[in-house]
């Protein structure tokens, strides 16, 4: 199957066959994509500019009439503030949050902290692609001893060794990701009409390939822009009927390229 | 039982004896708070001076190493974004947090919006302070066609009408607040050994006066400074063993003669 980003279905279908709306919304701009690092699990802070993203997400989801019921984020403070920032521009700050790790941005082990830029000279194209868009082949792994591992961080307490990654692959990622969104988000549709995940580009990617049925070789192309609003619109019977970002498409589309092209910046 | 805001018991208990924690934090500076309006269940925001007094209440509980592990809040945007500056500042974002109506201030009724100073020019001091301080006296009640009636705001869609109130009594607010308080924050401590409630005046004071023993009359005088921890400290068996504000203690009679004299105001 061949995906573009290109939205040729952007527009909400207007008719009584829509049940059912599912809101991703990736994190805004953080300290560390500004800088060019490699994040990860590193709870690194929202830039002024990733608030702000975030706030302007809330402001066009309220003024498009969505509402959702029910919100799901990650452990990690970038999502979590994104997804404060977006209810708080929607006058929603009393919904219900649940976090959990498992919709963390995927790992990416030893080369947490390090370089985009510096990282391609380091390693070449080649070994940097591979880690950063190929879906099965993990960065080096986190050390035990290393003070980034999140064995050493008691956010992750209550998760068993064998869960907890020290590196991931996309798939890996995508493995830890599925009994959340198939046993706790999906469910969430038998009480709630519209449901809001904020989260990270990986994790996303992961419920994207689900809902769209993409290819494990063309989900590692698929870029999400930060902080714009995608949404799934389904039947009664959870089938999906259309996806579409929300907002102005011209400014997406330069979004989409500017994750494409980060790994060259620098 | 005569109670005072001396606070003669600031320090923390320094012994094996203290098992589990429970902090009260009343929310920051609002913006109905510095315009001296009655504010009650209106969804309003908190000041810039607000944001900053919740941050520094998490920079304090984070350097004194408290370490909650789960959180309450109301459904107002006041107490919800104090709960967040005070998690982002701890580094705690990741949280659990849950949110309950219960937890909500004391409705106003009617006077909901209304200055203070001129309520009392108004209606006298006798029936303001009645209104304002008095254990189970009602302002006017919202009309049921009031644009202000919670009836009217999707929110509380899920609370019957018999619970849903137009006016109350701090009788009444500590009255819907103990069911939550005795059902679901108490019982939070069999897995949880810090506990971290942030709420309202009103609402704070119900758990207070559970908590101390304080008698209705003497309850009404009992003044809760904004975004000061108010940590309680019990045994294993949940016996209250010592109850302090954590800050300069200063500062904090300050701002609780600040409260004090709230209607006395422009």
């Amino acid at each position: 199957m061949k995906v573009s980003n290109d939205m040729k279905t952007f527009m909400p279908l207007k008719n009584q066959t829509i049940m059912k709306k599912l809101i991703l919304v990736r994190h805004g701009e953080s300290e560390w994509n500004k800088m060019n690092l490699f994040t990860g699990w590193t709870d690194v802070d929202l830039t002024p500019y990733g608030m702000c993203e975030a706030y302007m997400a809330g402001r066009l989801l309220k003024e498009e009439g969505y509402h959702p019921t029910m919100c799901y984020t990650s452990y990690l403070k970038r999502a979590v503030k994104t997804l404060n920032q977006i209810l708080d521009a929607m006058d929603m700050d009393y919904l219900p949050v649940e976090k959990s790790w498992r919709l963390n941005e995927k790992s990416y082990g030893a080369l947490q902290g390090a370089n985009k830029a510096e990282t391609l000279k380091k390693y070449g194209e080649e070994k940097l692609m591979q880690w950063r868009r190929s879906y099965d082949v993990q960065p080096p792994a986190l050390d035990i001893d290393d003070k980034r591992n999140p064995r050493k961080d008691p956010r992750y307490d209550s998760v068993s060794d064998a869960e907890l990654p020290a590196t991931e692959a996309l798939c890996d990622t995508i493995a830890r990701l599925m009994p959340y969104y198939e046993g706790t988000i999906l469910p969430a549709f038998q009480q709630h009409d519209e449901v809001m995940v904020v989260a990270h580009g990986n994790s996303l990617r992961g419920i994207v390939k689900t809902l769209k049925g993409i290819s494990d070789a063309d989900i590692v192309g698929f870029n999400i822009p930060t902080a714009v609003p995608y949404i799934f619109e389904f039947d009664d019977q959870m089938n999906l009927k259309n996806d579409f970002y929300l907002g102005n498409q011209e400014e997406i589309k330069k979004k989409i390229e500017g994750v494409k092209n980060q790994a060259k910046k620098k």
